[in-house]
């Protein structure tokens, strides 16, 4: 007796291949990838992320999620012929890891007519990841530097190819997790930052997050249904164990109770939207680097002097 | 070769015999004590829980967290000569549950020369919990059912000695799962709740948590300190699977971080504190009951209709 797998909830004709626990669909491919992409259309709607004629640089880092991410965006833009996209990806310098990451981002640029741009560790700030993971000595944990330098770098890069709108791949699990762990260590400020419509700043490249419901299960089998190429592999320097604990939590709870991170998600966009706009007074400019700070001295500055010290 | 234990670091002569590890001290029983009535005190002072001439009713459950409020407050309240402490204990009728603990909660208000009053499920609402867990059918668990009327009951009974606060023991463990609950389950409504300053509602005793910053562990330490007799046993309907994971979770994290309780408490209240008042227009009153109430009919009164009909 063969049991043929229930069909598409949506179209009524294909089998199903997955089961959405959260919503009680049973999606074929098709069907799958069409509700994902019409969920990061009404994410960048709801938001109102993009203008019809927005220059968006993607961060694309060569995982799933932000491969994902572009392919999405390129089929969405196209309805938008003024719109532009431009691929831009930072390479740390992480030997093994990111060399192979960038190989795929290229070549799904290159498949995509996709431009594509990198900017390296080692030319703006003189280091490579794996020379300061080698030089640096204290509190300051490795992904503490890689996390600020990179956000500057993706900063960087996207006024370079002058782009108006910062495009990342931060997923619904990120955000779950996110907004957890800012809870966990009562950090309001930081919960703040992770506002899916990012904010406008003088000096910074508007971030926002269309990837931002999209669940990190989802995103895998959106990846391997595609057939993309995309990296695996962990970071070799990746710790931050409270992530990781958090990640394991939501998990669980998810498993036991479907739909929990989309309402940690959602309630954390609530209590943000209460606590009220981040401070947009930047404050000033660095006085070593000239870019946008709340201090004195930038923390990419900050952190780079304590390596020169060595 | 025999080690002593380090001293206090209070006293500095006694040795010590709790090592609190998210403050880095080392307490003597003595200077234990003391600090947790100081923490109690500072915060019915920050939150202006009481005034002098407070007519206090204390929820005694005959648990180790009522027991030991019971007796912080009365020492506290001993320099409050015009302040009265009156005990109130609800019996839900839970055969072989809480008639063990009502003896210790009228041993302690004796011992303590504090007027005890009782009042029951059976004589407010008809029915036991045994009764009501027997004849209940569908969605809504014993433990909804015991919380509803257990609520309802507390303002009731304190209304009738006359008190004009109504102090429970909900510890800091309670209020950090309390705030991760609703987090999960996006209910900032209920989340406001939990705010241990507690609100003036027409027709409510104004409900205050002066031991929200006294954690769970350091509250059973104080219970064995002091020799009290206390509840031990699990209540028979206890379930709340989610508040189970939560506690589980939250008890990892702490160890790993110690702290990481008072950091959640303490966020949640500047979250709740972003959210604005609760709304304070309860609306009107019930027209069965006469209750406060936002609806129609209140809760209790949909409750016990439900069990009317079987």
């Amino acid at each position: 007796m063969d049991r043929k797998p229930p069909l598409c909830t949506l179209c009524g004709s294909r089998p199903s291949i997955y089961h959405r626990r959260y919503s009680g669909e049973r999606l074929c491919a098709r069907c799958f990838i069409k509700t994902l992409r019409e969920r990061v259309e009404r994410t960048i709607a709801r938001f109102k992320m993009f203008e019809y004629n927005s220059r968006i640089a993607v961060a694309v880092s060569g995982g799933k999620d932000s491969l994902n991410l572009l392919h999405l965006l390129h089929e969405i833009e196209e309805k938008f012929p003024k719109a532009e996209l431009i691929a831009i990806s930072i390479d740390e310098g992480i030997e093994g890891y990111r060399d192979e990451a960038l190989r795929f981002a290229s070549e799904a640029c290159r498949r995509l007519g996709v431009e594509h741009h990198i900017t390296s560790f080692k030319e703006l700030y003189g280091f490579t990841l794996d020379e300061i993971a080698e030089r640096h000595i204290g509190e300051v944990t490795t992904c503490t530097y890689c996390g600020v330098l990179r956000r500057r770098a993706l900063n960087t890069a996207a006024r370079e190819v002058e782009a108006d709108r910062l495009a990342t791949a931060h997923n619904l699990d990120d955000m779950a997790q996110t907004a957890l762990l800012n809870l966990l260590r009562g950090d309001l400020r930081r919960m703040r930052l992770m506002h899916p419509a990012g904010f406008s700043l003088e000096g910074f490249v508007r971030r926002v997050k269309p990837y931002c419901e999209v669940p990190e299960r989802e995103s895998t089998l959106l990846a391997y249904i595609r057939g993309l190429g995309f990296q695996t592999k962990p970071c070799p320097y990746a710790e931050e164990a409270m992530r990781s604990d958090i990640r394991r939590f939501l998990n669980y709870m998810e498993a036991r109770r479907p739909g929990t991170k989309f309402i940690v998600y959602r309630t954390a966009l609530r209590i943000i939207e209460s606590l009220g706009a981040v401070e947009e007074s930047v404050g000033g400019v660095c006085k070593l680097c000239g870019e946008p700070t709340t201090g004195e001295i930038c923390r990419v500055c900050q952190l780079l002097g304590e390596l020169e010290k060595r």
